[in-house]
């Protein structure tokens, strides 16, 4: 039995991804997203799977930066799912008269149209997880409320007294599974990489979206981070389709190598559907 | 006398960029990134302030938003403040035996390493603010501490026992001031644009890119948000070096509009330092 280490607390979407990537896997939660990455160096889990990116906020900042900084780890695979949000509380109060409500501040503000039409006058309470909510409102007398998945209410005991209360319909999430394999390619696969520039100098990124461009590949992300190290200076990753044993990209990424200070191909998987 | 909107409450780093800003100006203390730009955009405020970019944690997010989606306002300015976190306890009760520390999970995250180091065992809470967090703490019977400026210690009531607890030492904050003036060109300006491409292209990217790069202007940042629309695609930031009325990045703006579905100019200012 292959097991699985993921962000938790159990009830968060991490597991969800997690279960869905694997139905018979142990899993483990893990209380942070370089914990994750440190069960699998270990060899406690085979793989782990962290959120990368979000259709409303964007990419996850700590995933990038443990990929960027802090593993070797490669990327083996990615999935996408819904994020679905729902109204939890303790069973029994029918959410009569709720005047606080309890989640993680991003939960809170994917539910802001939502909360502003129906409770706009509770107050908004930060928690560590949208789990966590719903422990903390299931052992208090009523009024309380949390913005939570499904299979948080049903681990904590919560009610859902209303489903699907984020406001995009769009709202998604990509996940990722960090590991050792290198699958082969597959003929649909992305290949993630990461670099850094060996000083600012106009004209490198362009150069390398030019190598890319050339032989027709499509980046279909590019994002900057912090190096952490002087301010203003970036690690640059960009997101491209095809496999790094594949021909043409194995080039692109031959002249990003020349036109880089640091070159890292964080793995080569196949593309989500 | 001037009216600067921030993003309240009183005692966090937005407040301490709006004072440095301007000194003599009323202060208003804003909900949330989107209602600094409300205020400005009512003439409550003449110009608001806002965190765009820290050195560790990369942009911020919702101030991007609001620039690409939310608001026609310019960028007037921009200012660079170095981070530094406290330890804050309730007076008298010297940091004995604390068991707890409540902050906003990003300062929290900053002063990792101290707190491992030297409250291995307390438990951490998130607050909304590292202000907030001090508020609760002095309310508390000892035992808890707040991760939080010097001035929300002032604020509150707090007790500073530890000064300077972030883990990096190169941790600042870019806030940039929006309003209704273009500052006329300085010869050491920044200009921000904001584009999507017509289509997922290959190419496109690099085609403006080598736009600037042609013209040796320096892309000081490249940046990449979801539109919130279609899941894949993107609206890409770029900040470059000069002014949107100087002779050659006016030519490469052009060149890029003729290469882009939309483009917006969100302002030209000068550079800090």
């Amino acid at each position: 039995m292959s097991v699985l280490a993921y962000l938790g607390p159990a009830g968060t979407f991490g597991e969800e991804a997690a279960r869905s990537h694997d139905l018979d896997a142990d899993l483990i939660a893990c209380p942070s997203h370089a914990s994750v990455a440190a069960a699998v160096e270990s060899g406690r889990a085979a793989a782990g799977v962290l959120a990368i990116e979000n259709s409303l906020n964007g990419s996850v900042a700590e995933t990038l930066d443990i990929l960027i900084h802090d593993t070797r780890l490669q990327i083996e695979s990615e999935l996408v799912l819904p994020v679905i949000h729902n109204l939890v509380v303790r069973p029994g109060s029918r959410g009569k008269g709720i005047n606080v409500i309890y989640s993680h501040p991003q939960a809170l503000g994917q539910c802001r149209r939502f909360l502003e039409e129906n409770y706009p006058d509770a107050h908004l309470e930060a928690a560590l997880s949208t789990a966590e909510a719903v422990a903390t409102v299931v052992t208090q007398e009523g009024r309380a409320g949390a913005i939570a998945t499904a299979r948080a209410a049903e681990l904590h005991g919560g009610e859902v007294i209303a489903t699907s209360v984020q406001d995009a319909a769009n709202n998604v999430t990509r996940f990722i599974v960090i590991g050792h394999k290198l699958p082969p390619s597959s003929g649909k696969d992305r290949t993630s990489i990461a670099f850094t520039f060996p000083e600012d100098q106009p004209g490198s990124l362009a150069a390398v979206l030019t190598a890319f461009a050339d032989r027709s590949i499509n980046c279909s992300k590019i994002e900057s981070r912090p190096t952490k190290e002087v301010f203003g200076e970036y690690v640059f990753l960009i997101d491209f389709e095809g496999h790094q044993d594949d021909e043409e990209p194995k080039s692109a990424i031959e002249v990003t190598r020349q036109l880089t200070a640091e070159l890292k191909v964080m793995g080569s998987y196949p593309r989500w559907r």
